[in-house]
């Protein structure tokens, strides 16, 4: 009784928790994206550790150091990943590892005799920079690199396991998902249920489902994908959502509930029917594209569709926001209006999607008949 | 001169500095790409300043709190994103920028007007937890948000500009232009000057570069783009490279240099021809593309092309690493051969540009003559 009052008090609970710190100027001039942050999360998000925060640093000893010792003992794992090149004065991270853990970087023989048979592979001249790459903070487990000159690391220190990896993509994918440096955590995992809900407020979504779950031990998350609110719950996977539970929100967001995944109107549409579009708006009719067969063969539709205001009208106001109407009527007769509020920027986002809604609604009246 | 013998030792010069922080646990997920970070890095190194540190933070107050006391005073601006809007448990950056400055939040009547105003000309139920969006720490000046209910807002703390924006990129992107917060920085632009690299050794490249830039107060970065390395260096505005170190460095890199921008070998080659490639390999010429008019009408070339070892007995032997000879033969009879290291993972993204610098230098040649 005792455990079931913390845990409605506390409501967030925890699991296995990590950082991940990447390395490198280019990512912070914006020139490209980093996607070794987005591969890292997401791999890690699938072994069952919660990534609790992402930083970006420079190519600066201190900086990492700093981003490495604030996470110490805070997270199960700590991922840094880039600047374990041979190139001065860009690599810096291993330095860095070395002085934020207290343990000076050592030569390990073993390994520069294989980075030494690797570029005699590659028929690439030995620089004495590469030298530096055999260098390993003294407790540190070399993680191999098959594909490449810059060998990963790992320590274990205070509780948190650091494992150091280099930033080109291919390599990092490689030795972070074969290298068992990054054990799956068994036991822990999470549930992650997902609600799409289309034309209602994100402050009414918020109200209604924070209610919904109060006192339920789950975190709430809301992503706004315009024209789309996604809704995430995560609960332990040993305190799933009752069937109960689920219906109650279903009835909830009847009118809104496009699907209890992420899937959006457009792509539930397309799943079922080919869709030719059919205007008199000629504005209207650039928004709009017929929907190829995902799973043919299927059935197709002809739809008619009027927007009011018209596009045009709503474009040329002075308002950035405003409300309108689609009307869609398919060659079965099937009609339907649906009226949502829109956003000059959004338009191109949102009226493909409140259209490929209009028509599930009709067709879903039909079918229910 | 003493001011010479100082920034020949620091090497290093500072600008005006900046920081982002972005907010949220979708992000954290690895679900979806922070493109919010890209794109604000990218704005604030166009106006001049030099970005710093990149922090994802969960929706959590005091980890948005901490990390934005940890560059108060740091930089000039820090740009925080995210977590704007009335979504608790969602949203907690207001919270936390108020926690972070000490300063607490008070409702602001004219704002609330505001966004009653725009629910309804959305024809949006008026949530009561809307009026969460119209508060801001005392100091605050509110960044106006013309497409959402979410305004922004500034504050002038302990030497730094804080930027608070909302999350959706939409929303993000036209206050970060629009709304002159964010002043350009007049007077301390950087000079970038880009070298791209091909078939050079990231450790040769780096003892070189580094011997070379020996003295001269700029910033250094490599970066790799298998199967190039970009060398950036960057100067102040009113040290600019000489005509002779620019030429110097031209012919360091002589064999190696395929632009002095970031340009690759095919792009190059796309400018000036229409290539249609032959090949006895079948294997190979799966990684070849015809490539197409950029600017056209263009010359038209037919290249036949050979790989030792052929690609097929590369990919079956047990090695990730090796050594390949790409020779390229043009129908106006200009031949050349380039040796190049090679890695399994990376063939796709090298054989095309290898064989394209290849057809370069081979033209080079003819038309030096």
């Amino acid at each position: 009784m005792a455990q079931a009052i913390i845990s409605t008090l506390s409501k967030k609970y925890t699991g296995y928790s990590a950082s991940i710190i990447t390395v490198g100027g280019e990512l912070l001039s914006g020139k490209y994206p980093n996607t070794n942050l987005q591969d890292i999360s997401e791999y890690l998000t699938e072994q069952g550790y919660k990534v609790k925060q992402h930083q970006v640093c420079a190519d600066d000893i201190n900086q990492i150091a700093t981003a490495v010792v604030r996470r110490l003992g805070q997270d199960t794992l700590i991922v840094v990943c880039g600047g374990l090149g041979p190139r001065h004065p860009d690599d810096k991270t291993r330095e860095a590892i070395a002085k934020a853990v207290g343990s000076p970087l050592e030569i390990r023989d073993n390994v520069w005799v294989e980075i030494e048979q690797q570029l005699e592979k590659l028929g690439v001249y030995c620089d004495p920079s590469n030298r530096f790459q055999a260098m390993f903070p003294s407790e540190a487990k070399v993680i191999s690199n098959v594909t490449g000159t810059a060998p990963g690391f790992s320590l274990n220190v205070d509780g948190s396991k650091i494992v150091v990896l280099p930033g080109p993509p291919s390599q990092m994918r490689l030795m972070l998902s074969e290298e068992h440096s990054i054990p799956p955590v068994a036991g822990m995992r999470e549930l992650n249920y997902h609600w799409t809900l289309i034309g209602v407020s994100e402050s009414k979504v918020g109200t209604m489902v924070n209610a919904f779950f109060d006192g339920v031990e789950c975190d709430i998350h809301y992503l706004w994908k315009a024209p789309y609110i996604v809704v995430e719950v995560t609960t332990p996977a040993d305190a799933p959502l009752s069937v109960q539970q689920l219906a109650n929100f279903g009835a909830m967001f009847e009118n809104e509930l496009v699907s209890d995944c992420q899937m959006t109107a457009m792509e539930k549409l397309s799943e079922r029917y080919r869709i030719n579009w059919f205007t008199d708006d000629d504005e209207l009719n650039t928004y709009l594209h017929t929907t190829y067969a995902v799973n043919s063969p299927l059935k197709s539709l002809s739809v008619n569709i009027t927007a009011f205001p018209s596009i045009n009208s709503f474009l040329s106001g002075e308002e950035m926001l405003g409300q309108m109407t689609l009307t869609t009527i398919d060659d079965e007769g099937q009609q339907y209006s649906v009226d949502f509020p829109c956003n000059k920027l959004l338009l191109q986002q949102s009226i493909p999607e409140y259209a490929a809604w209009s028509v599930l609604c009709a067709r879903e009246s039909k079918e229910e008949m």
